[in-house]
């Protein structure tokens, strides 16, 4: 951890672009979520721990001993050409077809979501966000200063009737639309085939661009998976891929998929963040993908991952209070709970963490600072026997707080 | 390689800010020097054949077994403890005493220039850099719109007197002063004591940042070490560091040594640009560096380097014209060719890679597009074979150019 900063003698330097800036919730909990004694559905973690280690070290062992000058070497800004080769394969399974020379490597597509936002974005110009939106997506774009516009969610996706209601009577076009449609970070839900077309109908109308986010996308545990947006429109969809919940976060490996005008853009964008990703990272993903071993990790990860969503759907009837409604997620590491209006739950944070568990509060993937009333609650990473003992000492900080309202009257 | 762009439909969508960007001089190189058939002294690469790769598979080998699922998921975005204790007995080898909780790791230390050129500059604002100056930190800053004042660089590095003279008379200090004191890149030379005392008097005097930015420190062939300009004033610099010359390029480590203010603003920013730097990486660096193996590198790569710069300038003196000067480094990767006034080298390199041989132009290092006469000739790359026989061909396209020049009466 930084140490904590009193007076800043350098404030007279910083750009007026370092005032957009805002650290994020997730980040700053870092250090009471990391603790042992908390019951943390603050993270976002895939749970690595299930994969098999000697796959991993053998896929290793073998970049080394074929690759190990180019491994350790720089390598091109656009990425490893064999690995392109391989993403595009894993974008295929969901349906979707791609050119490699359409494709850029990013650090992770935290970074994917940092360049686009720089191409696009001046301060003061108008984006699409869904209400709630990623926390990342909303860092990113936010240090640039845009004007978000924030269209909500229900259970089918984005109120797409909303944003054709938002861009007829909009005076400036938005600089793009940011959508997770499979099994949305934060809330769980899924965009439905109706709400997809009406979109791309909107995108071709108004000259849209959608940024299609899809780090899920192949972790669904039920019902039948939807064609990315981006297999029906490429001239009109950015779409992003992440290796991060089907092989490691820790390799830093995601990916964009667009036209050939914007690809350039951003790769040139690239060479000054970070010159190249990680050339080693990049050779151990493509001799991972080559082997299929991600498939098989979604084999293990899936039924994991279902039986720990339905621990905690179950824990949440249990233990919440009537007044709470949540999502119910058919994929993904999330559930989105909403609470009664009144109650705050960045202000009950230190109560729960009081009562050893953790969340993060809906206030966070909002860039308007509504969503006060909600939390996020992840359950790829904590125990069965953890979720239903943290989501029942969450239920009775819930319950406390209810009650103490009321005997307040200051429920309504 | 991205297709070539007819016709860009999106421009109304990009930022002004992507008017700033400039793509590389060095990537644009790639696609031609990449051939096998060009010796090439435009790239910046270390020489990884020259490691032993049972080591490096050694190391990798045990994180696999010990680290496993820490090294494959998130980290926190300020880095590895741990691997900051190793960067901290790196920087010490110089002289350079730290805390750990001054550091932030970045993904490269391309990364680091980026952050910093993010927090410091809004378009206009005035910086200072040498002239030349390394591409990769003109890249980064260029991308935000300052002012660059160049200062020139002689053979005891920046003209401090210049600077001096531009900060007395100067309406608007500048956000940060940014040099190169080692081994520079693409000069080769490295900036006396007197220059560094006399820097570090002007930081205090007009309270100026200076970015002090120490890729090759390390690689020095002969002569006395001069220690760190932050090592006399940690108030004033931001220190620079990297493992991409000591342990590998591919693994993107690098790293800031900076006021704590400082790193906090720059490590929020880090967390949207791509949350963290790979774990994995990152655990490899630290285990690598907790044996040692970064000296035995330098033992390994020192005498290889120091043979090769040898060659080339045996050979520059044998085969360039007696109009051509160049500098005589005493480490790093480069050496500075200054060629007759007339003579533009971004012209001449179509000749030259006719004749099989690539450089990078002299103007591709300065703000102001001046320094056509100048080349930047790498030499720890090529073999003293390469050498030899690159520098004569090169050696028959500059006199072929000259008399060109000559029968045309342009030379004056």
């Amino acid at each position: 951890m930084s140490p904590e900063i009193v007076f800043d003698p350098y404030t007279r330097l910083y750009s007026e672009a370092t005032g957009f800036i805002r650290s994020s919730a997730v980040r700053d909990l870092m250090s009471i979520t990391g603790r042992p004694d908390i019951i943390s559905f603050a993270g976002g973690l895939p749970f690595i721990r299930g994969l098999p280690p000697e796959e991993v070290a053998a896929v290793m062992n073998d970049v080394m001993k074929d690759n190990f000058a180019e491994a350790l070497q720089y390598g091109a800004t656009e990425g490893l050409e064999s690995l392109k080769t391989g993403l595009a394969g894993v974008m295929s399974e969901e349906g979707l077809r791609s050119e490699t020379e359409h494709i850029l490597i990013t650090t992770g597509s935290q970074q994917a979501l940092d360049l686009l936002g720089r191409i696009f974005i001046d301060a003061g110009d108008p984006i699409v966000m869904e209400g709630p939106s990623y926390i990342g997506a909303l860092g990113a774009f936010l240090a640039n200063g845009p004007r978000v516009i924030t269209i909500p969610l229900d259970d089918m996706g984005m109120r797409t009737d909303l944003l054709e209601t938002e861009l007829q009577r909009g005076a400036t076009p938005p600089k793009f639309v940011y959508v997770v449609p499979n099994f949305h970070n934060p809330a769980g839900v899924t965009m439905s085939p109706e709400r997809r077309e009406h979109l791309l109908k909107l995108a071709g109308e108004f000259d849209l661009l959608v940024i299609e986010d899809n780090p899920y996308g192949l972790l669904r545990f039920e019902g039948e998976p939807y064609e990315p947006i981006a297999s029906h429109d490429s001239r009109h969809v950015v779409y992003l891929g992440t290796l991060s919940k089907i092989v490691s976060p820790g390799i830093r490996v995601g990916w964009v998929l667009a036209p050939a005008p914007i690809i350039e853009k951003v790769t040139t964008l690239k060479q000054s963040a970070d010159l190249c990703s990680s050339s080693l990272n990049q050779m151990f993903a493509e001799a991972y993908l080559a082997r299929g071993l991600w498939k098989k990790n979604l084999e293990i990860l899936v039924p994991i991952y279902r039986s720990r969503r339905d621990a905690m759907l179950e824990a949440l009837g249990e233990h919440f209070p009537a007044e709470a409604h949540w999502t119910n997620p058919q994929g993904g590491l999330f559930i989105w709970v909403t609470l009664p209006e009144y109650l705050d739950t960045g202000k009950m944070l230190p109560l729960a963490i009081e009562q050893k568990v953790a969340y993060v509060p809906g206030d966070a993937f909002y860039a308007d600072g509504t969503g006060a009333n909600n939390m996020r609650l992840n359950f790829s990473y904590p125990s069965e026997a953890q979720i239903s003992e943290g989501v029942e000492s969450l239920g009775k900080v819930i319950r406390k707080e209810m009650d103490l309202y009321h005997s307040l009257g200051l429920d309504r």
